[in-house]
């Protein structure tokens, strides 16, 4: 198993030079996150990211967890960790000061996150849920509910679960049948079986805060009649102290194909009789909350597949590098290092450039939630919101195939070794497989793509976006620099073959809704190669800049346009392919 | 998980109607090789898989081998399968009766083959390795050497193995160490470690035969110095009783991703002073007798992928048709099987449509097997080879890799089922992963295709291939039907894409091999997805055939139409970019 190093010049490349974290520190709110406190919190990161959380990778995959009665036990380590995860403030950084965070931009909190998550994807888990539950209860929790809960989530004494999947109601949510009763006291008793559910029971935390969705008596049927509920492991009583067991328990764990370390449990809520939950906001409004933090949620896994993508990179470059094997057909020298051969060489680029497009992409994204979030000019705002909700499901659905294919290649590059379990890539490849299909499937994202994002404002957020890659290729055609003129027909012609595919689908689905949605996965692949290659090319700008100014480290900036071209080369390649598939695929479709 | 039940209308319809099993019977020595004949064939061997093999697929998966003082212990039921498949003469079907073998065309024996490794994949690498050390011997050893050990391999009383690879000798050959002295009776004692050998020890057969690697004294350097020969488990008497145990043993077994059930072993040979071992053919021939061997076994580790991705449709199609989840977004039915959802259909059809292609393209390969083979013809002898020896890479590479894509997108199908293991669609994925690696990664099938198969005849093989395809597009075009015009000038554009791209490497890779090496897998994927795309034009051709004489199925054959033209808006579709990368990719290699 290699070491992971956080990749920090590139993280600090994308947030001050592509994305831009000056203009970020200049919104309200955000006057402290300079690029000095930025540098210094990523330098930290990593370090804490490497030596405590990486080596407990490997011994969380091979020891799992296990269950009994009803108390789950977490690989060695995990508690220590943990532990010192809360006590250096990681948890906070992204979160408001009002309940204790240290109200850093989403865009800084990202690049942390994607080093936690690189370091060891299985023990991210636990504080990336209670991230999304925090976030329904900022959103659509009573100021009594966010006093009690969220100061105790936000600094990581208290975790938290999201609790949807039930046996019948996997992506289909309306099939939910966990019950709500009404007390006297103002509380529900929930009573109902929930299955999925990530570290649903552990003893990492002090106490467990499960939002729950469930069905009020006589409420609608179907997506309008589901109602979310906070459901604490420990009551807590009025002083904030722990009170007495609520009634909700570990029945089992499943047994994965991957990310052994955390704990997926079926949970039984009321077996005694009922669960005490608290309802949060309104009756019947509980889908709408969890897609407000489902968003979140799957920005979050979407950064899942690029971490995994880069830890299986960095595995597959040191072992390419340190493999003798064969001799280099070019020079004919004996015994060269495997990297040499031009196949691994691709493999390699392959891996960086996908990995890197997509990152990218998701920190561009994180800077318009700070925007979306922060901006003083509500139009700034509505239409960052609106390029956000766009991106979201490009950035859930295509990082995550990302990160499935790298972790394939990382495999690859290994050879026979990478089917050995103790070389670690394949542990990559089989973490990676959950991540195109939690918190919806790339089918999912591609359907919220096509219908909710593109459909229903008739292209509008879609125009947004088409503007602003227009403008990028503008200025790049603007440069005079032969190794940029040599890419950009390239990307111009893979954004232009974007953009009629997706007014071909749109005009096509108008009619024809399953045939629209019978290409939707190919779009939205075909999305994400150009969102991807519109990214190099903003790579390269901001690189030629920074060669222009004479300023940091030339080298590192030649290599981001050398990898621009690659890109356009080996993916922003397939886009013709794609949109060809969008638009026949639409005419078979009829016939099948 | 799903039962096994093997495809023999989709078999039948290839060998008989596409390959055309006629043609094959009718060559000398093939005269039994009916169609009837071959019905019940298959008709016994899809029952035997199904019944005694297919059960024992995920008790191999879990129970996994171990290993005790060299004892290696394989899981539950495995003597007993292997037993009867011995009794069943499954392992003697396309051996040359010579040698106790029942002689029938390679074509069907893949189909037998096929069956065998989609019920159990680790299950069938023990008579697949058989059969490879057998085709060795026959092509290379002595007559005394082949009837001293022929008989009881082919009847599968006694195993084989192939004991290439070294812990510093993976993909490169040349860097083999092992020793092999010459003792004063005329056999060799064979002195040196070997990794990854696959049924390397166990107690199925009475006798393992290890075909060896190994250098003799004084040998030049390099690959020209390696020899090969045979190292029994058990030293065999002239009468062909077993004598001594010989000095061979396995030092331990791997811990792998997958193919748990079959054991891959550390084997020491001549701990105890040296293994007997006896020399095959001429000294310092090995490595030219086992890439003979090799043609043989990469054709079948390409079966492999073809089977495992047949498994894992079958598996993902079961649940699709079971599971019951959301609302038909066309009709707006609620609550029906996920198989009515557009996007799971599409991925079902992908996962149908790539493994028929990768079928249709290896049982044609088969049947170019047996005119090389067996016609009494020099050329078309000689034609056929070209054509074998051109396809093979691609066979094994892309058969492989799409064997890959497969299982990812069976367990995609599953949601958050096809991550857990006890599902069955997981094991699928990890058994699979092994595949492009073995007998060659994906890298080394198109260095191969590249450098040995279009370079070094000036594109001879090439010429052969192209002028198939393109009397069968003359023929579609001359077909009155609207389904088959619909799709036929995509097929005739992703083949003549595929002939420019070969061209142009060819052309670009004689003045600059490292570019060519660059893009030779992007060029190994394109050439899999045209001949994809040509066999279903010669499936259309020959469903329309069978629809106009009004015979046979007339639902199977009209599906066969629709599924040609659902590949070609799907798979052929991504040629252009394909092709695209290959002509790209070589400029952008010079640059990095």
């Amino acid at each position: 198993m290699s070491q992971y190093v956080a990749p920090t010049q590139t993280m600090r490349f994308i947030i001050e030079d592509l994305v831009g974290l000056e203009n970020i520190a200049g919104l309200p709110g955000f006057e402290e996150a300079t690029p000095d406190l930025a540098a210094a919190i990523l330098d930290e990161a990593a370090k804490f990211a490497q030596e405590v959380i990486a080596p407990l990778n490997r011994v969380g995959d091979v020891q799992g967890c296990s269950v009994e009665d009803g108390v789950v036990r977490t690989p060695d380590g995990w508690r220590e960790a943990y532990r010192a995860f809360c006590e250096g403030g990681w948890s906070t950084i992204g979160a408001p000061a009002e309940f204790g965070g240290q109200n850093m931009p989403k865009l800084l909190a990202t690049a942390v996150t994607e080093m936690v998550q690189s370091s060891n994807l299985a023990f991210s888990l636990l504080p990336v849920l209670t991230d999304g539950a925090s976030a329904a209860l900022l959103t659509a929790a009573s100021a009594e509910l966010k006093q009690k809960y969220l100061p105790k989530m936000i600094s990581g004494e208290w975790s938290g679960t999201m609790n949807l999947t039930e046996p019948q109601a996997g992506s289909d949510i309306a099939a939910i049948r966990t019950r709500a009763e009404p007390a006297d006291d103002g509380s529900y008793r929930v009573v109902g079986q929930k299955i999925f559910i990530t570290y649903g029971e552990h003893e990492l935390a002090e106490n467990i805060i499960h939002l729950v969705l469930a069905r009020l008596p006589d409420a609608p049927a179907g997506v309008k009649g589901i109602s979310l509920f906070v459901v604490p492991k420990f009551l807590v009583n009025d002083d904030g102290s722990l009170g007495e067991r609520n009634d909700v328990r570990c029945v089992s764990l499943e047994h994965k194909l991957g990310i052994h370390g955390s704990p997926t449990c079926v949970m039984a809520f009321g077996d005694q009789g009922g669960a005490t939950g608290y309802l949060v906001g309104l009756p019947n409004r509980g889908l709408e909350y969890m897609f407000i933090m489902m968003n979140e949620a799957r920005f979050g896994v979407g950064m899942q597949g690029i971490a995994i993508a880069e830890r299986a990179f960095q595995q597959a470059q040191a072992y390419a590098n340190e493999r003798v094997q064969g001799r280099d057909a070019v020079t004919g020298a004996d015994n060269v290092p495997i990297s040499a051969h031009p196949d691994v060489r691709r493999m390699l680029l392959l891996m960086q450039t996908r990995t890197q497009a997509a990152r990218m992409l998701a920190y561009w994204v994180a800077g318009q939630f700070d925007v979306a979030h922060a901006h003083p000019d509500a139009l700034r705002r509505e239409r960052a919101r609106q390029v956000v909700d766009l991106l979201i499901p490009i950035v859930k659905g295509w990082s995550t195939e990302v990160g499935n294919d790298s972790t394939h290649l990382g495999v690859q590059i290994h050879g026979g070794m990478g089917f050995i379990e103790e070389t670690g890539a394949a542990q990559h490849l089989r973490d990676a497989r959950i991540l195109t299909i939690y918190e919806g499937t790339t089918g999912i994202q591609a359907n919220d793509l096509l219908m909710r994002k593109l459909m229903r404002d008739g292209g509008e957020r879609l125009m947004l976006l088409l503007a602003g890659m227009h403008d990028d290729v503008e200025s790049l055609k603007a440069i005079d620099d032969k190794a940029i003129a040599a890419f950009v027909p390239r990307l111009a012609a893979c954004i232009s073959v974007f953009e009629n595919a997706a007014w071909k689908l749109i005009d096509r689905a108008r009619s024809d809704v399953g045939a629209g949605l019978w290409v939707a996965v190919p779009f939205l692949t075909l999305a994400g190669v150009a969102c991807g290659a519109w990214m190099w090319g903003k790579a390269a700008l901001a690189a030629h800049r920074k060669l222009g100014e004479g300023e940091g480290d030339a080298a590192f900036h030649r290599a981001q346009i050398s990898q621009a071209a690659f890109y356009m080369a080996h993916v922003a390649t397939q886009a013709e392919g794609l949109a060809a598939t969008v638009v026949e695929g639409l005419t078979a479709a009829t016939e099948l």
